[in-house]
């Protein structure tokens, strides 16, 4: 799994307790998920069609940067399934896991559409960003 | 269940396909839960610990107005469940359902403590907010 | 009056003196009132045309839960007006009120167009949130 | 009267007709008022108490350049009125007019303290900004 | 130079360290840059092209009101230059400076556009928002 | 140089032409930059201090994911020196580049601080996030 996107959790992801809004965090979440989708489909247009379930493990405070990592688990007709994992980038420490994301191809019309891939192919996972 | 706090689908909560952004949505909801969680609990010290799958049934579109209904259907020691609906106000058209929703009451320290409650008893559940 | 959009105060929406930024109290109040005109006029084309006297009574802090009541008190040939009440959802205590919200009903050109109601339909009004 | 912020209008301003969203317009004015009265007050602590009546009169569409100007009516013990207009950059056409907005002048503690100001002295009133 | 746009620093401005975030402090710039530039070209259709270096002098706290000033002081065929202060405005501190801002003029096409300025024309810089 | 951060970019982040608001391109660089920074010299307290020029060579349009490279290309002792690029995940286009970003390591109180780095030590850099 690579990890890329990268958060600093500023006061304005606060929660009223001090801690990191769980929103903010789903929202960048799905962010993320819809680029990794995105990248790996090479379509821009995919929607969110599934999650499993989510534990939240630990939580997150002001100034920690946590970094979202992705990799794509299984490739269906129209659709595709990510792994993802949330950490604290300098702990390494979980904050959580969701094993299974989906997304679907979708065509103009919103219509799921045969994305045609069968393994990772983009870039980034295979040479690392060089 | 009870359908309390309302969106209007603003640009700013779209994604570039136009539809309402899941991130955004999925937000929402963890503000509306917690909410749910600290009238139930009575205690403004609540963190989302967990939340099982997620079905993105329907999206939503630029204008449209959805609606948030939470209910708890269990109450542990230090945790509350609730059940999640989200639906278009207007043509009550599901758009996502979580099956549960777990919050933990804490202590001002963040460790879990004990809450005392046993069923539902804040107002707006019993006296539907006349 | 039914009370049902919900706030949670969070750091980003305070003001630099740590209580509830009145202009992010007034962007709610706004959004809550066009989603009241829109369900009781079945129309998303409405516009904020008129606000009478704001009294901020009372502010709220970091972690309250404030809730936003409306109810329609007048209903025009292309108008409809609403009372705005906002309260602390705990302690039931008044922040601030609005007698008179007027919203008018417009056509895709946005020109004011009779809307044909003469009172409160909307369900949630009658049946309170079943 | 001076016309000092200036806010260009993007798709996070607009609302689902795809005009000026209201509720942001009412954010701006309320921050720029708080920030002349504290000019003018020279204390940074100052409550919003009251606005006067508003009358929408026009909206204002992406692109837009709109201008918020602001001048201090009355001086009282702890407060000071301001009047209100906002207005379209280019072409000069009134958006809308607060006639008063009253802020209170307070001290840590949120009392009401009296500023000891009886007229406008800040700087870019006597000098307009040279 | 004409100081016009103010701003309020709030909690959501604020980094982890508790000052102000430069990267809202470059947005706010931006965003008042080229509404400057779109009143002396008289079009709303300016792109930001180049800026030169920015020495951070100094940074805001939360409460400070700041002020943005903006001068042209060059006009190309197709572009505009801007001279930029950033400063404290009750204590008129420094905050940043940028020396050159630069916006090109284009049409609908996104094609640079003559613009047929020579010199500063937009009233508030002549008359000083009387 | 490793590209990590990604957005993908939503209506929320246009300007009125449509396109990518540089004021929000902006922001992004300066949040990735001080991750970068934070996440090298092992220090949560760093300051943006000066940014060499920025030519904007060409936008973004809604639906784009650009990508955000930084790569540290001087220690000084208490201060770091980065190189920014910025380009189109997809089609590897620039959008921008610039040439320094400098941040300075700070203390408790804000003053400069011998961080005590001399190269890049950050795993990331080193073994490509696996």
């Amino acid at each position: 799994m690579n990890f890329h996107t990268r958060k600093w959790v500023k006061p304005e992801d606060l929660n009223p307790n001090g801690t990191l809004f769980g929103g903010s965090l789903l929202m960048w979440i799905d962010e993320e998920a819809a680029i990794y989708a995105i990248c790996q489909l090479d379509n821009p247009h995919v929607v969110t069609k599934f999650m499993s379930e989510i534990n939240f493990v630990s939580s997150a405070r002001q100034g920690d940067i946590i970094e979202l990592g992705m990799v794509a688990t299984n490739f269906g007709r129209t659709s595709i399934t990510l792994h993802c994992e949330v950490r604290n980038k300098v702990t390494r420490k979980s904050i959580l896991t969701i094993d299974k994301i989906v997304f679907v191809n979708v065509d103009h019309d919103g219509n799921p559409f045969p994305h045609g891939k069968t393994h990772i192919t983009s870039s980034d996972e295979k040479f690392k960003n060089q």
